[in-house]
């Protein structure tokens, strides 16, 4: 994912950010780390981000854009709600998984962003969870979910998929796919939908 | 939850040292931060806890096994498999949404933790993630749930209640009681139970 940041250099440090933010949580890592982390001189991150708080924007917003990006698409190519949620959460399971690293560190790192940068990236949030609201209030209207609060519900699933970016590993004993699928199918029973095979 | 710690002096500091890692992480805060924070000088932590890392173990370690000790209460009292999930998550949940902020550093500071503290809060872990696979299983047996693989959807329910330490907040749209109930629901529809009520 993060192999289409241009120019190079500012690739790198992305790369050495996201692992002392992983390693030791933003507050911990000074500009020095990542410039040092990676094989840069200790001031070469000004040259391309005016700040770390300019970098971590970067980051969190390369994985929601990515992250909405794939569920927006997902959702799109399935015309009924049982569909939409299964490739939603087939989609959002497998990214987390597959992108653990960057996703704990946009998942947990939100509150180090300044006000303009956090409002930007909750938006994008908020775009995510709308493609996956919309897909359970038409089941909802179409009677094949079972749904008390469409809120909580949409919650509840997105937190399940957000989770998996704590535990996962790469030696994980399933595989992101195994993940998706599996998730898929506990995502449509939470909706009370019971044959989604 | 941290008032039954003794004495006085050991209770402010970890109260402080909670404030400080829920706000900017373990391996930010330094044993200054903590002592200052809780009004006393520079070096008063050393008087109670060997090191910061020792005070992170005593806060994890109160943390983990108070939900042990819920669990186990609340499954102990139900002999059914319905019953004991229901019990198990509802408490489970409850306990993640009263105390977010402990439950927070208590989840996501295990890394911090040395080997021998890591492996004593890990065997906890294990206790509680036990109980609720054993109802898991013991459903599978009895024919109520339907279920492929005990071991991934018992991480899955436990990922749900985990991850409400997260986004929780105490003006939350919903009270820890009410989500509480809510995600006993949704643990029994994952476990493919539609008449849970």
């Amino acid at each position: 994912l993060l192999s289409s940041v241009q120019p190079a250099a500012a690739r790198s440090l992305m790369i050495a950010g996201l692992a002392c933010f992983a390693a030791r949580g933003y507050h911990a890592t000074t500009t020095r780390d990542i410039s040092t982390g990676s094989g840069m001189s200790p001031a070469a991150l000004y040259v391309h981000y005016a700040s770390k708080e300019e970098l971590l924007y970067h980051v969190s917003r390369l994985a929601h854009a990515s992250a909405l990006n794939l569920v927006e698409e997902a959702a799109e190519g399935e015309p009924d709600p049982i569909g939409r949620v299964r490739a939603y959460m087939r989609g959002f399971t497998v990214w987390h998984a597959q992108h653990h690293t960057l996703a704990r560190v946009a998942q947990y790192e939100l509150s180090a962003l300044v006000p303009e940068h956090r409002d930007e990236v909750a938006k994008m949030r908020r775009k995510t969870e709308a493609v996956l609201r919309s897909a359970i209030q038409d089941g909802v209207r179409s009677g094949v979910f079972s749904v008390s609060d469409v809120r909580s519900m949409t919650r509840a699933i997105l937190s399940l998929g957000i989770d998996v970016a704590r535990w996962f590993r790469d030696d994980a004993d399933l595989t992101p796919t195994a993940l998706g699928d599996l998730y898929a199918v506990l995502a449509l029973r939470m909706l009370g939908v019971t044959d989604c095979g």
